[in-house]
């Protein structure tokens, strides 16, 4: 049976078949630190939306599984592909195919990597506002696969806010054209919507007609304020939100996290304990609201020190950017995602506090502070996440549902969080999305598996 | 059967099931001049998501039709109510369940007005941004039935971008809490994004998270250009788009239009042919944007007023509110809702005009020009569209689509727009779509003949 899935589609797309070792190998993991089991029968390297429906016509006619693939940049497991399974990469898709300044669309290929697509927008004078930490690595394919956020979401949006239309191919190869390139449009059911953030379970995204913005004109003004402890950075997050002046980011680091960066980059011992905001203002006001700004923070008990200019800012930023490096320097991580309604924020560090003490981990956070969501890392030794990380981990979903948040607020569920999904569902709406799902996918062979599969005890299981 | 249904309703709802002749009379018909046929079986007046539950329960056991309601504005006849069927009417349930203004979220029940809602928000400093030209007489959750959208939406944004989460009943009476509280978040399906616009065919919305945002701080600076004619005020509104400024509102009215309210308001006559645009610049920028914007116009050719305070600026966009009333003076007027890339709107003028000759009809129109969403404006004499303004019509949707655009931009389609539908979508999705909403409704009982029905001849069929 497995031959002959790969006998088709060699007679179909010949040398676009691959199913050397290191092929099979690479795409059973993503990011995220977790691998699927055994190897897949063949990586597809797509060249054209009718290679990706002739992968999906073998796959229906065989009845086999298809992960679509970006550039493996995941951190949920979502592109992970395992035994009996096809890779279908569309890496390879990578053309911008129009772009409109003054409709302020661009039409692309789903390959394209978002900070190729935005260096290529520059001379136009527009930009795409999603920016993952993962921008220079991670694909607007696998960007709207996840519905990918970043650190500009609180002022310029997510993904979501993003994307007019996408192309789709279904299970069964047929390929639809969902939403429209005008601004405004409510034609029939939202359904580009109901794309971002599928992870592959609805179609393969073949092309997508994305919502540009132009430059934001004027200067960028950045600046930190270091606080005692991580509940007090937390409150000045929010006195700054409240203030209503509104920072392009706002990043919070609590002290595991600051401490790990400055050892790394060689900077200043800090006191123990000391959490840190950075934050940067721009466009024609981002020098007053900066003022603003630092006067709300020395009000809320920061230390505040503005950059001199924007090479000075650029250093204070590196000091938010060197957080995955960091935490690599301290083992092997599961850095988690989870989002909570602003104000919540302090609280939600209290509960991270208490669940470290409780199982006696270290559990360094940063957060997107504008907007809420927080990465708390899991560091243990080893490749496998220990149980005890699990259990952690689950205490910390509780904790963010119970106050008001959600499991997941830019990375996706993948394998790794689909056993909490009906926990924050509940169990009509988990049903009635598989249900969904099954529309688009009569076969279920649309990366099985992932989201709504059944609940194992471990997300490893 | 149809005394069963009744009688069910009344002893679980009382007296909150009418049926008094006029109130089963207006529920006939929303606002698009359209009626449906006969009269409903009753008018549930629900005060709680309990009563809509029950409602619900009742009319799946029968299998009776249910349409959900609100302030009854629409422009598609999506909550026309026709024999057989039951109208659901949530206009009772208004309360403002929960401000945050640190969360920027409310928390609201549907039958809320939209301009009430906005009155409670503003002591708290926030309002809620879509403003439907009928926000004084619409629902919220008629707002999200539509994904409406205003006046305010290129910079503002539309529904769809100003919910967070809604409550829904489904048609067998069970309740979902769709989305969440958090600014991010991607666990499984969005589907309150697939909730916004449908149209009462998924569920009853019975309750939504809104998105707030913050007043904007300083004036608000209005002017207006006339330009010699509607593709030279077209072309302008494209390069005051291109320029970069963002302005808040930016109105075209075409000389039909424009010379109908200045009759109506009694203000002087102007050249033949003579169109308009007006534009409100706001924020802390407003004047210097304002500034920018004049010049493009007047380089553009257009003679450029500036109001000299904010009761002018009122005065100038109130030319442009009296688009409606004015319609009212030549004629029985259907509104059409057509959307299209905003580059294009110089050539949707000028198919509008072909098509005014090509069937002998005058098609007065106007455009949220900012974001490509125009209203043209059938007008005819009696309550019964003719068919010479359908197959005109047609040919409006049919030129749109061509230039890249949709057949509703903010309206909905209710009756009035099914037959075309599919025209828009293919044969594929418009399945597809239902396919999904049977998911939602397996028993077809919500909204049945709207957004989805068979294609008829006419709308009206």
């Amino acid at each position: 049976m497995s031959t002959d899935v790969v006998a088709l589609l060699r007679a179909e797309l010949g040398e676009r078949v691959d199913t050397t070792p290191a092929a099979l190998e690479a795409v059973r993991a993503d990011k995220s630190g977790h691998a699927a089991e055994g190897r897949p029968l063949a990586v597809v390297h797509a060249a054209s939306v009718s290679d990706v429906q002739a992968t999906l016509r073998i796959a229906s006619a065989t009845r086999t599984p298809v992960v679509t693939r970006g550039a493996g940049t995941g951190l949920a497991g979502g592109a992970n592909t395992g035994s009996g399974e096809i890779s279908l990469s569309v890496r390879g898709m990578d053309r911008i195919l129009e772009v409109r300044p003054d409709d302020l669309l661009a039409v692309v290929e789903p390959g394209i990597l978002n900070a190729d697509l935005n260096a290529m927008l520059e001379p136009h004078g527009v930009w795409w506002a999603p920016d993952p930490a993962s921008r220079a690595i991670s694909t607007v394919g696998g960007n709207i696969a996840t519905g990918a956020g970043g650190l500009l979401c609180a002022k310029y949006g997510v993904v979501r806010d993003a994307v007019l239309g996408v192309d789709l191919v279904l299970a069964d190869g047929r390929l639809l054209h969902l939403g429209h390139r005008s601004v405004k449009g409510v034609t029939g059911l939202d359904l580009t919507s109901l794309v971002i953030g599928s992870e592959g379970t609805l179609g393969v995204v073949v092309g997508a007609t994305l919502k540009l913005r132009r430059h934001v004109e004027g200067e960028r003004v950045t600046l930190t304020a270091l606080f005692d402890g991580v509940r007090a950075a937390a409150v000045a997050s929010a006195a700054v939100t409240a203030s209503g002046v509104q920072p392009a980011i706002m990043e919070l680091m609590d002290a595991t996290s600051l401490a790990a960066v400055h050892r790394l980059l060689s900077l200043p011992t800090l006191p123990a304990g000391a959490a840190q905001l950075t934050i940067q203002t721009d466009g024609p006001a981002a020098s007053d609201e900066a003022r603003v700004i630092a006067d709300v923070l020395t009000s809320a008990g920061g230390r505040v020190a503005v950059a001199a200019d924007a090479a000075e800012g650029e250093a204070l930023l590196a000091v938010r950017r060197a957080m995955h490096p960091a935490m690599e320097t301290l083992g092997t991580t599961l850095i988690e995602d989870v989002s909570v309604p602003r104000s919540a924020l302090p609280d939600m560090f209290d509960e991270i506090a208490r669940i470290e003490r409780q199982f006696g981990l270290v559990i360094p956070a940063v957060a997107h502070a504008g907007d809420g969501n927080l990465h708390p890392n899991f560091v243990f030794e080893g490749s496998d996440v220990p149980p005890v990380v699990w259990d952690a981990a689950e205490e910390v979903f509780r904790a963010a549902l119970a106050l008001g948040g959600t499991l997941t607020g830019e990375h996706g569920i993948g394998v790794l969080k689909r056993r909490w999904l009906a926990d924050e569902l509940g169990e009509d709406q988990w049903q009635l999305q598989r249900d969904i799902a099954r529309v688009f996918d009569p076969l279920g062979i649309l990366n099985p598996g992932k989201v709504f599969a059944p609940r194992p005890q471990h997300p490893s299981a």
